[in-house]
């Protein structure tokens, strides 16, 4: 497979170690062209790697035709779109434009209802990619969005559990949460700055059967939950995330209710009102006749994910919790990833946040150049048979678990590990 | 086999109705005397049963001669003691010198020493009877002390898990808590008043290899725990009990430390604060030339497990936190209890205190009357084998769990569940 990376951010740079480190001959990894907006970036990443297979490009990702001249260059496959989500737009349709395959981890922007935004949606993100399925599936391409870690990894638990752990599913929530910081900054950001301020701004979606997708206000319905892997208790409230437009697509016959919640701490959540009080989370403004925007000037200006990358300490998990029925008996399981900053700075040179959303798409690459998922139109991960990804994840040793949580079922678990461990060993 | 139960308190009662029903055709319970210091008592309980096996009797279990006459009656191999233990000596005595074997749920009682109560030890809960350890192996008579819930079926629990799930061991604390409460009452006691008190506002004991057996003040150490079955978080305290003194005799060697911690809740510390205050904890008392027992007064006088009973809704959960090493990674692991007062109403219309409590001896009669467990001395549950009382409790009905705590190897063991799924359904 050859494969255009535009974009070597954080999230960049992270697939691309990752990717060679597990296809060092090229089994199924041909080429990924490293290119972005600074030649000096994409250089810079492609002599860590130091792989002749992952060269290096100047390109300016809103202009379709420097993307087009790459994707003609080196007769890629796939464009991978490791931008922002503001680039979505542009580089989706040049891929199509271009008749190769496409892949994000973050669907295209939503625009909130101009009068009624906290209950009514209006573009919501992805009805951009999602209206184009049938070009793109007419066409025999695959647009698989969306495969980060969230969304991404949690839209296969999602399915996962639904195939495995499930007769009946009531809710699936995403929890998304790590008890990350750095010495010296009061606050600091993991991931996109600009994506981060849109997510959390922006209204959340949530889904009901009877309702469909609906909007609530941002940080609503604050609620608390233990990670597991030491980060414990945590207070998550809804922000918007991809996932609520992508399950309800693809998995609203099997559920009831989705929610997407995000343990961003009292203090981020006070930051991120104060810059909206102060209007520097516009995208655009126009002071003294010159337009520019405040909230890539807060990108450009606030410690960036990378420069607090190796500086920050503890773990991010992102998990689905799911319930609903078993057997009869009311379950509950949570299925996660959790990543400690230090191991992964150590293991990749990238921090847990980036790191732990570059895993995906690789693994994706991986189950897509080996033809064991197919698929053509604008998919999310949760259309795939979501077994051989969680059998990947081991062999990457990117650690995925499950937690069966308290419920009827685990009670009834509890009794029986109990049982099976005198009735084993009296065998 | 032929049991003596001396005391049809609530404990004795529900044991009565456990065994009837257990064993109802007598293939191991030829006979079980119900024998109290109030006949009527004795008899609502035998009436209630209704099974030929449980006659009635009246006896002062103060009065060895009552006692050894009713021993000789009915030919019994076991003297049951169903009583507070401060009646522990005197049947204990009382069974050695008929040569009968001997049962009680708590140990002979502790008297704290006279000038550094919280420091150091005095006399300990059981040192009366384990003194006597050597002339009843000699005899070839057991006593099996200490075989309630906690302990108990705890001390049950800390062997299971010595035996398989440690290579090594880090602490052994046993953990006491529930959500019990009745309408219309502030204050309620599940179990036994006076040793309820007793065991409250003595001073703790606590165990490290190092230090031996040392004491601490009541209410000490305050910890959050997470108790299973909808319960939830509670905070424990140091609180004296028996399996203090029993586990470091019977597992000091497979041990760090050890401890015990209530979920007494705040209202009922403080009302057991208040008794002392008064002086109503004490056990003998002169006022005007009359010797009685404030203590006793008290227990007549308060609204008794008994009464409140059936009034109570809610759960009580005794277990085993056991902390060590597996394979070499960090484990967690709580074997625990849980009973639903409602539900044991229903089944065997005692509370779930008590009830809790009573499942533990009859099993064990079991197991002697049938010679899987066997044994001479004064040992306690931990002395046994494990494995066929957890078996016998699924035969009872009488539910028990094993909970994998957050650690290195639950961690892992999530990790498992996710692959397992995946590979269990592939083969």
């Amino acid at each position: 497979m050859k494969i255009l990376m535009v974009g070597t951010g954080g999230v960049g740079e992270a697939a691309a170690v990752i990717a060679s480190k597990r296809d060092p001959k090229g089994d199924w990894l041909e080429l990924m062209v490293l290119s972005d907006y600074s030649l000096e970036r994409a250089q810079s990443v492609s002599e860590r790697i130091a792989d002749a297979r992952f060269p290096a490009e100047k390109v300016n990702a809103r202009n379709k035709d420097e993307v087009k001249a790459l994707v003609q260059k080196y007769q890629v496959d796939l464009l991978f779109n490791a931008c922002d989500p503001s680039f979505n737009e542009n580089l989706f349709d040049v891929a199509f434009e271009c008749g190769v395959h496409y892949t994000d981890m973050a669907l295209s922007l939503s625009v909130p209802h101009p009068t009624d935004p906290y209950h009514k949606t209006n573009v919501m993100m992805g009805d951009y990619q999602f209206a184009k399925h049938e070009d793109w599936e007419k066409r025999g391409l695959l647009a698989l969005v969306g495969i980060g870690m969230d969304p991404g990894a949690v839209n296969v638990f999602a399915r996962f559990a639904q195939k495995h752990y499930f007769d009946e599913i009531d809710e699936i929530s995403i929890k998304d949460g790590g008890n990350l910081s750095a010495e010296g900054y009061d606050i600091t950001f993991g991931f996109s700055i600009w994506t981060t301020i849109d997510e959390c701004l922006n209204p959340p979606f949530k889904w009901e059967k009877d309702k469909g997708i609906y909007t609530v206000e941002p940080f609503s319905e604050p609620e608390k939950f233990t990670f597991p892997d030491g980060i414990g208790e945590q207070e998550l409230v809804n922000v918007e995330h991809e996932e609520m437009v992508m399950l309800p697509r693809f998995m609203g016959d099997v559920a009831k209710r989705m929610s997407f919640k995000y343990g961003l701490g009292a203090d981020f959540i006070t930051m991120l009102k104060n810059l909206r009080a102060l209007r520097l989370d516009d995208k655009l403004s126009k002071v003294r006749g010159t337009e520019f925007s405040p909230r890539d000037v807060v990108g450009m200006v606030a410690p960036s994910p990378v420069e607090v990358a190796d500086k920050l300490k503890g773990k991010c998990c992102v998990g689905t919790l799911v319930t609903g029925l078993k057997d009869g008996k009311e379950r509950k399981v949570f299925l996660y990833q959790t990543s400690d900053n230090e191991e992964l700075m150590e293991r990749i040179g990238c921090g847990c946040v980036v790191g732990q959303t570059a895993y995906n798409p690789v693994m994706a690459f991986e189950l897509l150049a080996k033809g064991i998922w197919q698929g053509k139109g604008v998919l999310g991960p949760e259309c795939f048979d979501p077994d051989p990804y969680i059998e990947l994840a081991d062999e990457y040793d990117f650690y995925m678990g499950m937690m069966e949580m308290e419920s009827e079922y685990k009670k009834l678990m509890d009794k029986q590990a109990l049982l099976s461990t005198v009735k084993i060993l009296s065998k």
